[in-house]
């Protein structure tokens, strides 16, 4: 079919196209992108979005001698097939293959990993720094950020920074693809915008501003909208020129007529600059146009009828959105916070019932946690909704502003453990370690959907900070009782006992998710299990009983071993003095790639047959040693 | 003396006085401020800088209804005194005393606790919001912050926030301290400024803006100047404006009779406003205002001389600061980076000596971190600077960005354990908990000034994310090597061995600033003792010697017990398959409050004493349990 992507192997053959070769290129790279993606899955709005963008900046930069970082990463599809990959999509976000977002060990086009979300003005920055500091002045460094992760902190950190070095060569490509208005910016302001990055431009600069545009902002289209016009009639500052950037466009981010000449204007201006570019997401493959929410990030499907949603049991996250519309009828001070989750934490239905008390506060984990501090410090029972590799995020905030306070926020600790194809950069491996060590919080772990419900309740009753860390995914698929109640907080429950049969005895400490595969193992060894509900605080007396009555007492958890329950356990041994046999198992101690949940279960020996091994082996140690 | 604040028991008080008495009362609390932080140590400069403010404050809102959030904190004194806490200000910051900053449990008129910088727009914007639901349309929230506190990302977040909330009530004071700038800016416009603030002005806003004032790009004071003089003469949108935040100002934060007025007025409208004034840091104590920073955080003085150096040994800081300068000279590739921490860090001798490897990105944790990993993405050696209390803030940049790629940054991990008078929110108690548990990082503490000069040469030897922490304060005074060698990765020092004498026998594995006590300790009971040196990896055949060798093995650290240094060593055991008596020490699993080091330590149960007493008893345990 694609006669011309067919021979693009590197970013050198894209660069000896025509425009019209170019152009035709685009939409070759678009159905390939859309049949891979239908394929493996990935995110596909995004990506089709920055074909163009792709294209341009590749023909017109030396990468990878000119370092281009993509922010989170996820609109960089394009980006892998003209750098030598087009023959691995297959492999996208599947065990061992392509990840979904730039990786360094990937390729040496993909200048520095991402994955989470505004890190790409920082990361080119000191690449910029670098730069000057060896010489290498030639040498450009391209940033390209969605106006979504503009709203992160770290954004301004980086701009801040950036604007007081007027000798680095570091260019902001600013992607907004808000279709709602990307249509009419993209065609007004081309000529203009032409105008505006070349030489001339830039030297006069000081004298008037021809164009310019303030910064969009978000959930307020009116405004920019009517902003935007006045930006075409009166001289205007921009957010980024506050900041000292000289800031240029927007232009059409799929005209390849105004993106490449513009992209060759400025690639010769010095100093700290922006491009504002305006694309739309699922550009070329209308299902997707019409909803870049929901093909965002998808699952395989069939690239002639789209995403077809099928009935399936129950999520821990549509677990926890039922909780929430529940307790929310019953109490009206429960309000819903989520830095720009709200699809992926299950709060759509209740931002359709309560818009009032609900909050998506955008890319801003810090925020949202010391903004649900404030809302709690007033009495309001604030539910602040993380992914847990998100709310590594907002870790000093929860400790300074929720935790040393006491504040009575319920954290809903979504994609608990290891999350499958995104990967490395976004397994929830680390919440149980970073958050454990902090006093006054109380941590529990579902191992089933009630459970959840139930815990969530608990949380919600209880007056300091709570976490309820669930999974991404399904339960094992209990039933769920309507009436809510509180459990014992810190009380394990032993879900099944060892018979008095000969041999060495052993009891599995499980934790969450564990606790399903726990019982499995224990059906083939009779062991005793106590599934723990409660990673904070522990259930001593459980711990300590299981040491009592077992030779081997096995800890079992998803997240690293390094801080996790399992030490909890031990704590507790150590500070009891009691001497046992314990064998940990949990994520070990390196950064876990993309797979399957039982690919990387099994990668890291926490699959059931890996851990009936672990045991049956330490067991003979026992056995040896009496 | 002071006949007016004598009486001054509550803001009501304050309401009650004339201008001139209003003006007299900030005389009598310059001159109570000086001379009480002249005994209690503390943060002289910036609360003499707000002494008008908290007066005016007081005087036109009517707190506690009204909800006063100071960020970071550390300028409230004058508002303490204001508040019942006049009397108690003697034991500012001193164990079981008034803390250096508010406090939710110390008074009601802190509405929320502090100490991290730009935390108040958060919290502010969600008790504004808790407002709104709960009907209390009169009450005001009123934030204060300081012109470099709004470097962070999160107030970005915030304001993104609050610019889309119009029907909150909300009122950011940019307390603009920057000394170079302050008389001109304030004496130039309270005129203009009295008018922007009235209502009428508010209402025909829309049509035209009178005067307004671009935000302040610090380290540039030539661009400030200049562009602060156009907003003079054609209007121009400020950044809070480009938020969606109403700017008023700026006006001279010391005159009470533009600052009342102006609050009044401001009072009185709707949705998010910002207003700014200008303040001088250390006003009306010369030494403080000549040298703010020096004034900034201090010890106790003496009033009528000011600060004077003393010569002492050296401090980790200053073995870092000389290591520094050291490697600096032997390796170009050395840079530096600071958020906002140049002096306390021990930079200022490299920032001078070598400007264009320094980078202090303002308070900008996250930035820091993300922008070393560009760095050293491109084979510079960026040394990142934190206290490790700040670099909570960093730990998904750290993970991410940094750990996940495996670059070679160091981070000097400065006031690591428990910091003394800056209390809770400033201890470094978690960081080897949260630092521990991200893969391919080392991390290393330090037991003398030698050690971590090694230490840090190690690490900068290394190709990976290492850590070097240490404590606040001087160490031991060992004899520091001039030559520099790198020490074998993972690996302890047994420092002393027990005898073979009649008893049990117990080891202790001691980490950084504890392998001192632990020799004392071990000098009274004939223990062995390990410095670890290794937090990560962990020693695990001295562990296991240690296990093997004594009934009793002792682990000391000073970071939180849960998920710490001893915690590696409980997983080393059970890794093992090892039964031990194992005893940890170290901070227990609550925030601990403010005091000189020794006090808390023993409140903690970490002093010698208590250490002792607790081997003794497991001891006799051991004794009685063969």
């Amino acid at each position: 079919m694609s006669t011309l992507l067919e021979n693009i192997n590197s970013p050198a053959d894209v660069k000896k196209l025509t425009m019209p070769e170019l152009k035709q290129l685009a939409r070759e790279l678009r159905e390939f992108i859309i049949e891979s993606v239908s394929k493996t899955g990935g995110h596909l709005s995004s990506s089709l979005g920055c074909v163009e963008l792709a294209i341009a900046i590749h023909y017109v930069f030396e990468t990878p001698e000119d370092r281009l970082i993509w922010d989170v990463g996820h609109q960089a599809y394009a980006h892998k097939i003209l750098t030598g990959r087009r023959d691995r999509m297959l492999t996208l976000r599947q065990y061992k293959g392509l990840s979904g977002f730039p990786k360094r060990s990937e390729s040496p086009y993909d200048a520095f990993g991402a994955g989470h979300s505004s890190t790409s003005i920082s990361a080119a920055l000191g690449m910029a720094v670098a730069a000057r500091a060896q010489g290498k002045t030639d040498r450009s460094h391209v940033a390209v950020i969605g106006d979504g992760a503009m709203t992160a902190g770290m954004v301004f950190e980086a701009l801040n920074c950036a604007g007081d070095m007027k000798d680095i060569r570091l260019l902001v490509i600013l992607n907004d693809n808000d279709c709602s208005i990307s249509a009419p910016v993209g065609a007004l302001n081309k000529h203009f915008t032409k105008l505006m990055s070349g030489r001339f431009y830039a030297q006069a600069r000081d004298i008037g501003k021809a164009i310019v545009r303030p910064f969009p902002k978000l959930f307020d289209l009116t405004r920019r909208a009517e902003e935007y016009s006045k930006g075409m009639v009166s001289p205007q500052s921009t957010l980024f020129e506050e900041f000292g950037l000289n800031y240029h466009g927007p232009i059409d981010g799929h005209d390849l007529e105004a993106l490449i000449p513009v992209l060759q204007n400025m690639k010769a201006l010095p100093g700290p600059l922006v491009l504002h570019v305006v694309t739309e997401k699922g550009r070329g493959y209308e299902p997707a146009v019409h909803n870049p929410t929901k093909y965002h990030g998808i699952s395989p499907f069939d690239a002639s009828k789209g995403l077809v949603s099928s009935p399936h049991a129950k999520t821990y996250t549509e677990v926890f959105s039922d909780f929430l519309m529940d307790i929310a009828k019953e109490d009206e001070r429960v309000v819903a916070i989520t830095p720009a989750m709200e699809e992926g934490s299950g709060l759509v239905e209740f931002a359709r019932t309560y818009p009032k008390r609900f909050f998506d506060v955008a890319i801003a984990e810090q925020h949202a946690a010391t903004f649900a501090a404030g809302l709690a410090a007033e009495g309001l029972k604030p539910i602040c909704c993380y992914y847990s590799t998100f709310s590594q995020r907002a870790f000093d905030q929860i400790v300074h502003d929720v935790a040393l306070q006491n504040l009575p926020v319920l954290f809903a600790m979504d994609r608990g453990g290891l999350v499958g194809a995104d990967g490395a950069t976004h397994h929830g491996s680390f919440d149980l370690s970073f958050l454990r060590c902090i006093p006054n919080i109380v941590i529990m772990a579902p191992s089933n959907e009630n459970d959840c419900r139930q815990m969530l309740y608990t949380g919600y009753m209880l007056d300091q900070p709570v976490v309820v860390r669930y999974p991404r995914g399904k339960g094992p698929g209990v039933p769920i009782e309507k009436q809510m109640h509180a459990i014992e907080i810190g009380k394990a429950v032993k879900v099944r006992s060892c018979g008095a049969a000969a041999g060495r005895r052993c009891a599995i400490l499980a934790f969450g998710s564990m606790v399903e595969e726990a019982l499995q193992i224990a059906d083939e060894i009779d062991a005793t299990v106590y599934d723990m509900r409660f990673v904070k605080p522990i259930d001593r007396q459980a711990v300590t009983e299981a040491v009592k009555e077992h030779d081997l007492v096995v800890t079992m958890e998803e997240n690293v071993v390094i801080g996790g329950a399992g030490d909890a356990c031990l704590e507790t041994l150590a500070s009891e003095g009691i001497k046992a046999d314990v064998l940990q198992i949990g994520i070990p101690d390196r950064f876990i790639e993309q797979g399957t949940q039982m690919q990387l279960w099994h990668d890291c020996g926490m699959n059931k047959e890996s851990v009936l091994k672990q045991i049956q082996e330490r067991l003979k140690l026992e056995q040896a040693e009496p």
